[in-house]
């Protein structure tokens, strides 16, 4: 069977493959990127531990109907190196992948030897591609990294107040935005951050559909993808308990300019010692200073700075400051006390909050 | 005293003084960099153990005289978080950094802490700097990486034939180029090819002076920097001895479209196998195959083709195929035979020369 397919598209469809699929795993089957011709549709499917991803090619020459499966990442690699606009492969006891002068022949593998991979039917709700990119991106930097960090390494979608709210904690910070849509969740899930950025690849224009079937995975389906996202095991922090409500101290500023000043003067600050900042909030001023063995930085940012109290000192990991002022353009930074939570939400409200648990100041 | 700085050619001149100076050493005092003002010019300079570098700022406000030193890599960093477009250095119990809103302190240190830093006084002869440059860039590739490869990862300079010519081999594979210039070098001289590079980054336009001061090092200056290079200790292969004269077949190529292809094919070459290319020679077509575990990939390309003889199989790692055509647009590709070395130079002559062992066949 030969089919003849532009470049551009093969290419775009197998690079996305290619991020979920390991190029090395224990299990080989893994490793593999399945190839279905049906027709002039060309799926590409394939699975890591913690995700199954699908993606389409549509207009394809020359048709039939087949599956095939190899190596994805050497799959990848020939695609993009092919030097003309149009790649023809030709199924035999090889792939022969021929594009202009280059012709590379690749050893296939029985399908059967990758993992079964179930996409729903029935999706339960529909949601604004790029807007669900979005919220992923703007809380999902509050996750914890580490292996032994479990529950904190997610990202936990929720119903609330009529909107999906998406939430990520890593003991010491927070943020979670709300996004319209109804996810018909009873209960919080929880996928890996880290496979909810790759999802955000997929996330183009239009809307993409949402289900969760039997409560096991999160699987999206868009024009041209379809994706599970393996839900992780345990309990999401009740973490609406620990943001405080009660702020005696607050200012509005440019989130731009203050992340800017804290990034100049972290320069100073003790990578080993939770890169400090202290920050303090007097007469309209809000003061920046980090010292280090190698001397002292200091920024002093004008603010629109509101009561009762009149002054606040605090210090902050310099990073997880600029990361909770990241998605905000006006922002509102309220002030619990010298040891309690900061919280940082767009000024006039809005759909996004981060919290930040300050660094001890004696 | 207090200097005042634009912050763009302050931020140019230690960043090019810091790429010399280690950012971590056994030594300490190698990582300061040592500020020198002197009226309108402030100086910038620092060593490593293979070279000393020093760079000028001009047309500095405020003057005055006097010498500090301070980390350099703390010094760097801080200059370029300047948000304004001037800086304000004040020179005191330590330095005081200041930038717009920003102000940061250094610690400084007893400048005497550093090497004692000397360049020549008189300088031999001139160079074209951008030549100088080019002709380094042309041929350092084929100098070796690894520490025990000794006097290989040097870049040799000769005067020969009344030419500036510059060499590097790594015993697989030679490149030399030829420049105009008068080194009035009675024997080779060999730099470590890394810091070689470090140099290239310093070769703008004009011209640059050169000296070999006491044979044991070379030093460069321009108009706003000098450097010196230590010398490497050892001998330089006799390299003209391995290059060959005779040559039965050659053809002439597109060195880029050739690289591509190169390219392209080898992604099937194993790595771990030289990454090995095989090349057949034969009827006005260059016919590239690589072949491992995953596959095979191929190429046919036309060539002009001259004798005597009418065809050769050889195979290269791909790496000094793409490397030795680097510098080449229409290219000659010279055979001394399957086991021998292949020569690459320009169509028509001129001063590049690269030579490459094949692989064994079989």
């Amino acid at each position: 069977m030969i089919v003849t397919v532009t470049k551009k598209a093969l290419a775009g469809a197998i690079s996305l493959a290619e991020r979920i699929i390991p190029s090395r795993s224990a299990a080989p089957g893994l490793t593999l990127v399945r190839l279905d011709v049906r027709g002039d549709r060309l799926t590409l499917s394939g699975a890591s531990h913690d995700a199954d991803v699908e993606t389409t090619v549509t207009g394809v020459e020359g048709g039939g109907e087949g599956s095939f499966a190899m190596p994805a990442h050497v799959f990848a690699q020939v695609v993009r190196a092919a030097p003309a606009q149009s790649v023809e492969l030709r199924f035999g006891k090889q792939l022969t992948v021929h594009s202009g002068s280059f012709k590379t022949n690749i050893q296939l593998v029985d399908p059967s030897q990758m993992p079964q991979i179930e996409f729903p039917e029935e999706y339960s709700t529909r949601v604004d591609a790029a807007a669900f990119a979005r919220a992923i991106s703007s809380v999902r930097y509050a996750a914890a990294m580490a292996e032994f960090q479990a529950i904190f390494r997610g990202l936990a979608l929720e119903q609330r107040n009529g909107k999906a709210r998406l939430v990520a904690t890593d003991g010491f910070r927070l943020a979670y935005t709300d996004l319209e849509a109804d996810l018909g969740l009873e209960k919080p899930v929880v996928v890996m951050a880290k496979i909810a950025d790759e999802l955000t690849r997929f996330l183009g224009g239009g809307e993409v559909e949402i289900a969760f079937p039997q409560q096991r995975r999160l699987s999206v389906r868009g024009e041209s993808f379809r994706m599970n996202l393996s839900l992780m095991e345990g309990n999401f922090p009740d973490y609406e308990r620990v943001i405080p409500a009660q702020f005696p101290l607050q200012v509005k500023v440019r989130a731009k300019e203050f992340v800017a000043a804290v990034n100049r003067v972290s320069l100073m600050a003790e990578k080993t010692a939770n890169n400090r900042v202290d920050m303090l909030v007097k007469g309209g001023q809000v003061t920046l200073t980090a010292e280090g063995s190698m001397g002292r930085s200091q920024e002093i940012l004008d603010v629109e700075q509101s009561g009762p109290e009149s002054e606040m000192l605090l210090a902050f990991n310099a990073r997880f400051l600029t990361e909770a002022l990241g998605p905000l353009e006006e922002a509102e930074v309220k002030f619990s006390g010298s040891a309690n939570p900061a919280v940082f939400t767009p000024v006039g409200g809005g759909d996004y909050l981060a919290m930040v648990v300050p660094l001890r100041t004696q």
